[in-house]
């Protein structure tokens, strides 16, 4: 949980292959590989529900393939690092340009989690998306959701949107159903951690209800992300792996036990909801709206054609 | 927020008039009545959202009339603060009782906030269905909100539970609704603050998108409360009073500040679940179902004619 935020988590990751192929004292190319393969291996394995995080290592395999000797590889690996890390932030611009029309000129926003310069290379993908359209000029107050247990809205989306002048109010996770009932919310956007090819989205746990919520007082809601977040060898979100973590970090605050003694926890990071609650998603190659199952895939492909320089 | 909970507020505030009536000094009946009455307004005032507490000084207020002399009616207020306390353990078995067959045999039961002896005068209103149901011989697992900010499912509600034995697994708010998708729960039991004559149920923070997300996955929500919780005065739940609390609450916990300097917040204490969402309303005179219009009456009867000892 030093790095948090699906884009930086593959950013981060992409580093850590450079950074291990470093520490690979070989000469021998055979032996190289292995080693870069088990670096690859243990950061895949590192958190389970961020696909960007197998997906950024997957590059890195490639990255590595094909050279005359371990320093040519070491080389092409931390170039191949630094692209991933620029390409995200200029994903994360395109991302924020493509949605910040659907927020409209003027309202209020719902955001869960952190989305922003600290979960991604920079801009951010759902915080990217309100930059933009502050920066084109709307007039957008964040109700921002604190995000139990991590507190990732209270610490880090409070900060970055009071820092870039934004307006920011803070509520508890539990309060976004009683504004998007009665308090003249626009739209919810969110990120995701990974989306199934029916449009199903893995995202930080309690964005589900906001989703249901939200789809019950017919308020709009939004899903930025990468279509590195893609993953398209899973059907639905059932399949999605949801990351279970310490149930310390629900039972405690900051090291302080907040329950009694002998209660326990359960602490599910990450939860699905369903593609029938999703109005459109946001991704650097295009917004897709349902049925995703078509929507997606043209823009997964399209981004891979983009990826490798054209598009046929 | 020394004394919280809508039951405990109501017997609270009973004592409170009863205590008030010992400090007003005077023989004359006319002065005597006006302090009283003027120590009613001011504890009536004291939080909008429970009826109970309205309710409670309205019984003390009717107390206070009729007598020869201060003494008598000190005499008759102490005695009349007593009743009602003792009545709200009696209803509260009641409701246990009359609740505990909603939960089956078995199962996962959600519930939120705080409800149980430290809300009420013993016993519990959800918390007392599920103890009647557990003592009955059911094989209840209670997942408990932490219900932020005040925590009073993590500090209170897993405390109680746990000291009588029975399982129970703290989550995070924003927990529910993944295990209301996934986790085969078999329904949800919550208290309530005050209800309008349609059904509509005015509870803690964060019981609106729960009752949502339980319809959606066909979960029973279930809500249980005194019939002096219930307000016939009011048509809908749109009339109920929302009380507004500091936002520090949010901002902070246990008095250290989580967000950054600067970013404010806002703190609904209370949302409003519409009756469409609500499966029963459990209270010590029967179980209401919809339609609440015409169930809902019948009780608030009931309850009344049982209050002046006869069913003329």
């Amino acid at each position: 949980m030093r790095v948090r935020g699906a884009p930086a988590i593959g950013v981060a990751a992409a580093y850590g292959v450079a950074l291990g192929a470093r520490g690979i004292d070989s000469s021998d190319m055979a032996d190289f590989a292995d080693g870069v393969s088990g670096v690859c291996d243990d950061l895949a394995a590192a958190r389970p529900t961020a696909v960007n995080l197998r997906w950024a290592v997957d590059r890195m395999r490639r990255a590595a393939e094909g050279h005359a000797d371990a320093a040519a590889a070491r080389e092409a690996l931390l170039a191949e690092a630094v692209a991933i890390h620029r390409e995200d932030e200029a994903v994360n611009l395109r991302i924020g340009a493509r949605g910040a029309d659907l927020l409209g000129g003027a309202g209020t926003v719902i955001t869960h989690c952190n989305t922003g310069a600290l979960a991604t290379a920079g801009h951010g993908t759902a915080l990217g998306i309100i930059r933009s359209a502050v920066e084109a000029g709307a007039d957008i107050r964040v109700l921002a959701t604190e995000t139990r247990p991590f507190l990732q809205g209270a610490r880090l989306t409070a900060w970055e949107l009071s820092r870039d002048g934004i307006d920011v109010t803070l509520i508890a996770d539990s309060m976004a159903g009683h504004f998007l009932r009665t308090g003249g919310v626009g739209c919810v956007v969110v990120g995701a951690d990974r989306i199934a090819a029916n449009g199903d989205v893995a995202n930080k746990i309690g964005t589900y209800p906001i989703a249901v919520v939200a789809r019950e007082n017919s308020v709009p809601f939004y899903v930025a992300a990468p279509t590195s977040t893609l993953d398209m060898t899973l059907a639905t979100g059932d399949a999605i792996p949801i990351e279970m973590r310490d149930p310390r970090e629900v039972l405690e605050w900051a090291g302080v036990r907040v329950a009694p003694e002998g209660v326990g926890a359960v602490h599910p990071a990450f939860d699905v909801t369903p593609s029938r609650y999703v109005s459109a998603i946001v991704t650097e190659a295009g917004i897709a709206r349902p049925p995703y199952g078509e929507s997606l895939p043209a823009l997964s492909g399209a981004a891979g054609r983009a990826a490798h320089g054209g598009d046929a």
